[in-house]
């Protein structure tokens, strides 16, 4: 029985770069071993982590003003690295559009003082505060925002600017190169890289050099952004199979006809899904119709029960982990970029027999 | 040709335990996906770092006073984590046997006074300063040591103890399951897995849950070793294919027989090589005999031209990283758990032939 994965993360990654991976795993190249085997300092790793910046800079349109980096604890060590290295007592503005940005805004409060600009916490995070309405700190530290909201659903369609002056910092560890944006409105973006990008166990760090320079001298080496921009993240060993994966996967994106590429299929899988969902008297998405998530489809059978049997049927059928996270319960059909069409017509597929039979 | 890989770290992993990774890689037991595919809140993933966590319990023999935590960074990460939940303004004494200590040194002074107990540097740390000679801080934080120096290529015979009611903390990153020891005799122990534990990426940290317990309100919740306490290491996604890489070489372990088994293939090897080495009138270990570390064997030939030309040829003849680390230079052969004995003898023959060759 052919397999299609839905998990949120970590999530199915891309069929030939799992090939690849496999075969060589045990003999990278003519080295005879591993390359999880090899040292970070060696002739094999060097290139593996330049094709992954580089292929991140390709992907994203980065200029010179930018540093590309790998780092270790996933986006909830940048949580609290952000406010360490940028905050110095000031003011972060924080829109909250889910549980993450509310993790995001918590570890802030350690260095400074903590604005929430906008949130949809009264409504479950069901949608994404209209720009509009955010109350934004002139002068602000930063202005961090959640691109996209795994648990929830959620996602900004149009990403927003900063007032000048204010750096922008987006968490988008769950729609990184899902879709084309520019890149080069922020000021800092980063994502673990369990989603879109490869395994866990490395974070990538997009951001521009001189915010860097804001540090103050007491910050540990180890949560300095400046240690890893200095040193090409290999101050200590890096994660290094996490960026080895990480180099494939972008390499498959750039395959793909780069982002652009991705994009057309991610729109096209969302459009299936959400149509089904909205044509079905059965099924039912929850999530504001203008701030639909096109890479977590958060939906709902007609009771708890259901849901259940739902996704337990649709396990015994292969098509896995469809279970809403445990904040908001239902099902969730995570489909990053590696997720095939044919993943999503299954899944519909399912859903339509199970609709017949459960109506 | 068959190739042994001398790497200081990332190392070579058991031969059996990549093949085992590699049949795997795809399609981790019915899941039809990879384990680095697979949710860590899944069912999958919660047996392996459970196990992970019981092998790691078993081997070292510890009781239930100990938490077994997994956490990213590096043992570099660990440097700063120490003084920012232990230090609180004390004084830590560090015994600087080389330059990770040095560095751990360098962090803690953020956090409080450090005094350097004892030291090598003077004698580029070519031996470990007597217990006898250290001078140490009566209620001092804690008590750091390094139990084996990868660069340099010293190593504790008999580990020491610290003053009652001093936590006693060991980096064991290189040298931990090499030999049977009483680990609780220690308050906290930490090893970076690149060397004796899996890939990089994973930091094994075991320590007294109580130690936990000093850690200030103000310390950020990725910081805190509480956290990983609390939740298991899965407070956020933890780095699950190091996890499991940990698990497989943890399995291999006990199928040696256990520490003590390791231990003594370590010792025939590293008595093997040392052993060719106070033979030879032109290979010379340069480090104090008392003090030999059986993890890296640290050696020269008579001349640095000698020593790049020994480290190529050994090279083309399978026998690969060689150099000695940048700060010492010369050569090095670490010899993990995972190198084999026939790997040493692949070098001894091939030491013997190059000695011949060019004396």
């Amino acid at each position: 029985m052919k397999i299609y994965n839905f998990a949120a993360g970590p999530a199915m990654l891309p069929a030939e770069v799992m090939k690849k991976a496999q075969e060589e795993f045990c003999a990278y190249q003519d080295s005879g071993s591993g390359l999880m085997e090899l040292s970070h300092r060696g002739k094999y790793f060097k290139p593996v982590i330049d094709r992954a910046e580089a292929n991140v800079r390709e992907l994203l349109g980065l200029t010179d003003e930018y540093s590309v980096l790998f780092i270790q604890g996933g986006a909830s060590m940048q949580f609290c690295m952000i406010p360490m290295n940028l905050l110095n007592g000031g003011t972060a503005d924080v829109v909250e559009t889910g549980v993450w940005s509310k993790k995001a805004a918590k570890e802030a409060k350690l260095f400074g003082t903590v604005n929430i600009a906008a949130s949809s916490a009264d409504t479950k995070y069901d949608h994404i505060p209209a720009v509009s309405d955010w109350k934004l700190t002139p002068g602000a530290a930063y202005l961090h925002i959640t691109s996209n909201n795994t648990i929830a659903g959620t996602q900004y369609q149009t990403l927003p600017t900063a007032p000048a002056g204010v750096p922008l910092i987006a968490d988008m560890s769950s729609d990184i190169m899902s879709r084309v944006f520019d890149a080069t409105k922020f000021d800092m973006i980063y994502a673990g890289a369990q989603k879109n990008l490869g395994p866990s166990g490395v974070t990538l760090v997009v951001m521009k050099k001189a915010l860097a320079e804001r540090t103050a001298a007491n910050v540990p080496t180890m949560l300095r952004y400046s240690t890893y921009i200095e040193d090409g993240s290999m101050f200590n060993t890096p994660p290094t199979y996490s960026i080895y994966m990480l180099a494939l996967v972008t390499d498959w994106v750039k395959a793909q006809g780069g982002i652009a590429g991705v994009e057309e299929v991610n729109n096209a899988k969302a459009a299936k899904l959400y149509g089904f969902l909205d044509d079905s008297s059965f099924f039912k998405s929850t999530v504001a119709v203008a701030d639909r998530s096109r890479m977590n489809v958060v939906f709902r059978t007609p009771s708890e029960e259901l849901d259940a049997k739902f996704i337990a049927e649709a396990k015994a059928n292969g098509l896995t982990e469809l279970k809403g996270h445990r904040l908001v319960g239902g099902c969730r059909a995570s489909i990053y970029n590696a997720m095939p069409m044919e993943g999503v017509e299954a899944l519909i597929k399912f859903m339509k027999e199970f609709e017949v039979a459960n109506r």
